[in-house]
Protein backbone atom coordinates (compact mmCIF):
# COMPACT_ATOMS: atom_id res chain seq x y z
CA UNK A 1 0.00 0.00 0.00
CA UNK A 2 1.57 3.26 -0.92
CA UNK A 3 1.32 6.21 1.64
CA UNK A 4 -0.54 8.70 2.62
CA UNK A 5 2.26 10.82 3.43
CA UNK A 6 1.57 14.55 3.46
CA UNK A 7 4.66 17.05 2.92
CA UNK A 8 3.69 21.13 2.83
CA UNK A 9 7.10 21.78 1.32
CA UNK A 10 9.35 20.83 -1.14
CA UNK A 11 11.90 21.02 2.22
CA UNK A 12 10.07 18.75 4.03
CA UNK A 13 10.09 16.22 1.23
CA UNK A 14 13.63 16.77 0.67
CA UNK A 15 14.06 15.89 4.30
CA UNK A 16 12.27 13.19 4.39
CA UNK A 17 13.80 11.61 1.50
CA UNK A 18 17.17 11.69 3.02
CA UNK A 19 15.97 11.16 6.68
CA UNK A 20 14.57 7.67 4.89
CA UNK A 21 17.93 7.07 3.36
CA UNK A 22 19.92 7.16 6.49
CA UNK A 23 17.39 5.43 7.93
CA UNK A 24 17.35 2.75 5.65
CA UNK A 25 13.43 2.73 5.76
CA UNK A 26 12.02 1.97 1.93
CA UNK A 27 8.75 2.89 2.54
CA UNK A 28 9.15 5.94 4.19
CA UNK A 29 11.56 6.97 1.03
CA UNK A 30 9.02 5.49 -1.40
CA UNK A 31 6.34 7.70 0.61
CA UNK A 32 8.31 10.79 -0.69
CA UNK A 33 8.05 9.87 -4.89
CA UNK A 34 4.84 11.05 -6.24
CA UNK A 35 2.81 7.68 -7.63
CA UNK A 36 3.43 8.02 -11.50
CA UNK A 37 4.71 6.02 -14.37
CA UNK A 38 6.48 8.84 -15.45
CA UNK A 39 8.77 9.25 -12.51
CA UNK A 40 12.80 9.15 -12.95
CA UNK A 41 15.67 7.88 -10.82
CA UNK A 42 18.93 7.67 -12.00
CA UNK A 43 21.36 6.41 -9.70
CA UNK A 44 25.25 7.68 -10.47
CA UNK A 45 26.27 5.94 -13.79
CA UNK A 46 22.54 3.88 -14.20
CA UNK A 47 20.45 3.51 -16.68
CA UNK A 48 17.73 5.53 -15.07
CA UNK A 49 14.47 3.74 -13.39
CA UNK A 50 10.91 4.96 -14.73
CA UNK A 51 7.86 4.79 -12.54
CA UNK A 52 6.76 3.85 -8.80
CA UNK A 53 7.65 0.03 -9.59
CA UNK A 54 10.63 0.50 -10.88
CA UNK A 55 12.40 3.42 -9.03
CA UNK A 56 11.18 1.00 -5.66
CA UNK A 57 12.81 -1.79 -6.54
CA UNK A 58 16.17 -0.03 -7.21
CA UNK A 59 15.72 1.62 -3.70
CA UNK A 60 15.08 -1.58 -2.12
CA UNK A 61 18.59 -3.06 -3.68
CA UNK A 62 20.11 -0.27 -2.88
CA UNK A 63 18.91 -0.22 0.87
CA UNK A 64 19.35 -3.96 0.98
CA UNK A 65 22.89 -3.94 1.81
CA UNK A 66 23.69 -4.70 5.69
CA UNK A 67 26.23 -1.13 5.69
CA UNK A 68 24.24 2.00 7.03
CA UNK A 69 24.54 4.87 4.53
CA UNK A 70 23.81 8.80 5.13
CA UNK A 71 24.22 11.55 2.65
CA UNK A 72 25.82 14.96 3.18
CA UNK A 73 24.61 17.99 1.30
CA UNK A 74 26.88 20.00 0.26
CA UNK A 75 26.39 24.04 -2.10
CA UNK A 76 22.93 23.01 -2.08
CA UNK A 77 21.21 25.40 -5.32
CA UNK A 78 17.29 25.86 -4.95
CA UNK A 79 15.15 27.02 -7.61
CA UNK A 80 12.03 27.55 -6.63
CA UNK A 81 8.74 28.50 -9.01
CA UNK A 82 4.80 28.00 -8.16
CA UNK A 83 4.47 24.17 -8.28
CA UNK A 84 7.84 23.27 -8.83
CA UNK A 85 11.25 23.45 -7.67
CA UNK A 86 14.47 21.89 -8.20
CA UNK A 87 17.47 21.27 -5.59
CA UNK A 88 20.93 20.59 -7.06
CA UNK A 89 23.41 19.31 -4.53
CA UNK A 90 26.89 18.01 -3.91
CA UNK A 91 26.28 14.54 -2.24
CA UNK A 92 29.20 12.42 -0.25
CA UNK A 93 27.97 8.99 0.72
CA UNK A 94 29.13 7.91 4.63
CA UNK A 95 29.00 3.87 4.01
CA UNK A 96 29.11 1.95 7.51
CA UNK A 97 32.23 2.34 9.31
CA UNK A 98 34.35 3.48 6.42
CA UNK A 99 36.61 6.97 7.43
CA UNK A 100 36.26 8.36 4.05
CA UNK A 101 33.34 9.48 2.27
CA UNK A 102 32.53 7.86 -1.28
CA UNK A 103 31.75 10.86 -4.09
CA UNK A 104 31.33 13.51 -4.82
CA UNK A 105 28.22 12.98 -6.86
CA UNK A 106 25.94 15.68 -8.62
CA UNK A 107 22.38 15.48 -8.02
CA UNK A 108 18.94 17.01 -9.00
CA UNK A 109 16.20 16.12 -7.24
CA UNK A 110 12.61 18.00 -8.95
CA UNK A 111 9.55 18.54 -6.88
CA UNK A 112 6.36 18.94 -7.59
CA UNK A 113 3.15 20.37 -6.25
CA UNK A 114 0.22 17.74 -6.04
CA UNK A 115 -3.37 17.53 -4.89
CA UNK A 116 -1.83 15.58 -1.91
CA UNK A 117 0.98 18.08 -1.11
CA UNK A 118 4.70 17.87 -2.65
CA UNK A 119 6.14 14.86 -4.03
CA UNK A 120 9.80 14.01 -5.80
CA UNK A 121 9.11 12.99 -9.74
CA UNK A 122 13.12 13.11 -10.31
CA UNK A 123 16.09 12.23 -8.97
CA UNK A 124 18.95 12.01 -11.08
CA UNK A 125 22.62 11.45 -9.44
CA UNK A 126 25.63 11.30 -11.32
CA UNK A 127 29.79 10.51 -10.79
CA UNK A 128 31.02 13.92 -10.53
CA UNK A 129 35.08 14.30 -10.78
CA UNK A 130 36.12 17.63 -8.84
CA UNK A 131 38.57 20.01 -10.52
CA UNK A 132 37.33 19.05 -14.04
CA UNK A 133 37.02 22.10 -16.31
CA UNK A 134 34.82 22.08 -19.09
CA UNK A 135 36.16 21.60 -22.43
CA UNK A 136 36.32 20.37 -25.75
CA UNK A 137 38.09 17.28 -24.71
CA UNK A 138 35.36 16.83 -21.96
CA UNK A 139 32.19 16.52 -23.71
CA UNK A 140 32.00 12.78 -23.04
CA UNK A 141 34.51 11.41 -21.22
CA UNK A 142 34.76 7.42 -22.18
CA UNK B 1 22.07 41.43 -26.30
CA UNK B 2 20.37 38.19 -25.10
CA UNK B 3 17.77 36.81 -27.48
CA UNK B 4 14.40 37.52 -27.62
CA UNK B 5 13.39 33.95 -29.16
CA UNK B 6 10.06 32.63 -28.87
CA UNK B 7 9.51 28.95 -27.98
CA UNK B 8 5.34 28.20 -27.86
CA UNK B 9 6.24 24.49 -26.56
CA UNK B 10 8.90 22.91 -24.73
CA UNK B 11 9.27 20.39 -27.71
CA UNK B 12 10.03 23.48 -29.73
CA UNK B 13 12.52 24.50 -27.02
CA UNK B 14 14.10 20.94 -27.32
CA UNK B 15 14.73 20.93 -31.26
CA UNK B 16 16.04 24.62 -30.79
CA UNK B 17 18.48 23.88 -28.60
CA UNK B 18 19.87 20.56 -30.34
CA UNK B 19 19.84 21.89 -33.35
CA UNK B 20 21.86 24.87 -32.31
CA UNK B 21 24.28 22.63 -30.49
CA UNK B 22 24.74 20.79 -34.16
CA UNK B 23 25.36 24.14 -36.09
CA UNK B 24 27.52 25.06 -33.27
CA UNK B 25 25.64 28.50 -32.74
CA UNK B 26 26.26 29.73 -29.47
CA UNK B 27 23.66 32.49 -29.91
CA UNK B 28 20.94 30.07 -31.00
CA UNK B 29 21.89 27.51 -27.83
CA UNK B 30 21.70 30.34 -24.97
CA UNK B 31 18.48 31.75 -26.70
CA UNK B 32 16.94 28.57 -25.53
CA UNK B 33 17.62 28.77 -22.14
CA UNK B 34 15.79 31.58 -19.33
CA UNK B 35 17.66 34.49 -18.44
CA UNK B 36 17.90 33.82 -14.55
CA UNK B 37 20.64 33.36 -12.33
CA UNK B 38 19.22 29.84 -10.83
CA UNK B 39 19.90 27.79 -14.53
CA UNK B 40 22.00 24.71 -13.95
CA UNK B 41 23.98 22.79 -16.37
CA UNK B 42 26.04 20.07 -15.64
CA UNK B 43 28.21 18.53 -18.28
CA UNK B 44 28.97 15.08 -18.05
CA UNK B 45 31.04 14.64 -14.65
CA UNK B 46 32.16 18.14 -14.80
CA UNK B 47 31.02 20.82 -11.85
CA UNK B 48 27.72 21.98 -12.47
CA UNK B 49 27.56 25.64 -13.44
CA UNK B 50 24.80 28.25 -12.58
CA UNK B 51 23.43 31.04 -13.84
CA UNK B 52 23.62 32.61 -17.67
CA UNK B 53 26.74 34.13 -17.78
CA UNK B 54 28.69 30.69 -16.31
CA UNK B 55 26.37 28.31 -18.65
CA UNK B 56 27.30 30.19 -21.61
CA UNK B 57 30.84 30.27 -20.89
CA UNK B 58 30.56 26.33 -20.71
CA UNK B 59 28.93 25.92 -24.12
CA UNK B 60 31.45 28.60 -25.62
CA UNK B 61 34.37 26.20 -24.40
CA UNK B 62 32.69 23.34 -25.76
CA UNK B 63 31.91 24.83 -28.80
CA UNK B 64 34.75 26.28 -29.94
CA UNK B 65 36.42 22.72 -30.74
CA UNK B 66 36.99 22.28 -34.61
CA UNK B 67 35.41 19.45 -35.05
CA UNK B 68 31.45 19.53 -35.55
CA UNK B 69 29.40 17.74 -32.94
CA UNK B 70 25.44 15.84 -33.33
CA UNK B 71 23.70 14.77 -30.53
CA UNK B 72 21.57 11.49 -30.99
CA UNK B 73 18.52 11.03 -29.03
CA UNK B 74 17.52 7.72 -27.92
CA UNK B 75 14.40 6.43 -25.57
CA UNK B 76 12.67 9.98 -24.75
CA UNK B 77 10.75 10.03 -22.07
CA UNK B 78 8.45 13.04 -21.27
CA UNK B 79 6.96 14.06 -18.04
CA UNK B 80 4.63 17.44 -18.41
CA UNK B 81 2.73 19.17 -15.67
CA UNK B 82 1.31 22.73 -16.14
CA UNK B 83 4.06 24.90 -16.56
CA UNK B 84 6.74 22.22 -16.50
CA UNK B 85 8.11 19.51 -18.71
CA UNK B 86 11.15 17.29 -17.76
CA UNK B 87 12.40 15.14 -20.81
CA UNK B 88 14.82 12.33 -20.09
CA UNK B 89 16.81 10.91 -22.82
CA UNK B 90 19.92 8.55 -23.21
CA UNK B 91 22.29 10.77 -26.10
CA UNK B 92 25.09 9.62 -27.89
CA UNK B 93 27.54 12.18 -29.64
CA UNK B 94 28.57 12.21 -32.95
CA UNK B 95 32.37 13.82 -33.18
CA UNK B 96 33.16 15.26 -36.56
CA UNK B 97 34.16 12.07 -38.71
CA UNK B 98 34.53 9.26 -36.31
CA UNK B 99 32.66 6.45 -37.13
CA UNK B 100 31.65 5.74 -33.83
CA UNK B 101 29.35 7.70 -31.44
CA UNK B 102 30.72 8.83 -27.88
CA UNK B 103 28.44 8.09 -24.44
CA UNK B 104 25.74 6.66 -24.07
CA UNK B 105 24.78 10.01 -21.56
CA UNK B 106 21.96 10.24 -19.85
CA UNK B 107 20.23 13.83 -19.72
CA UNK B 108 17.58 15.17 -17.48
CA UNK B 109 15.93 18.69 -19.53
CA UNK B 110 13.71 20.83 -17.54
CA UNK B 111 11.26 23.07 -19.21
CA UNK B 112 9.94 26.00 -17.32
CA UNK B 113 6.60 27.97 -18.95
CA UNK B 114 7.63 31.85 -18.32
CA UNK B 115 6.13 35.47 -19.74
CA UNK B 116 8.17 34.83 -22.52
CA UNK B 117 7.28 31.21 -23.52
CA UNK B 118 9.21 27.98 -22.58
CA UNK B 119 12.58 28.15 -21.23
CA UNK B 120 15.63 25.64 -20.28
CA UNK B 121 16.32 25.75 -16.51
CA UNK B 122 18.02 22.66 -16.26
CA UNK B 123 20.40 20.33 -18.46
CA UNK B 124 21.84 17.32 -16.40
CA UNK B 125 24.00 15.20 -18.35
CA UNK B 126 26.08 12.28 -16.67
CA UNK B 127 27.64 9.21 -18.60
CA UNK B 128 26.22 6.30 -18.11
CA UNK B 129 27.62 2.45 -18.09
CA UNK B 130 25.30 0.36 -20.17
CA UNK B 131 24.21 -2.88 -18.63
CA UNK B 132 25.09 -1.98 -15.40
CA UNK B 133 22.46 -3.24 -12.52
CA UNK B 134 21.13 -1.14 -9.62
CA UNK B 135 22.74 -2.65 -5.98
CA UNK B 136 24.62 -1.80 -2.79
CA UNK B 137 28.14 -2.09 -4.77
CA UNK B 138 26.95 0.87 -7.13
CA UNK B 139 26.21 3.63 -5.22
CA UNK B 140 28.76 5.10 -6.11
CA UNK B 141 31.33 4.35 -8.50
CA UNK B 142 34.99 5.81 -7.65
Amino acid sequence: MKSQAFFGSPDDCARAFYDAFAQADLEALMSVWADDEDICCAHPAAAPLYGYAAVRSGWEAILRGSAKMRIEMREESWHRTIGMVTLHAIQWIYVGDEPQPRGPVFVTNVFQREPQGWRLVVHHASPLQTGLQTGPGQVVLH
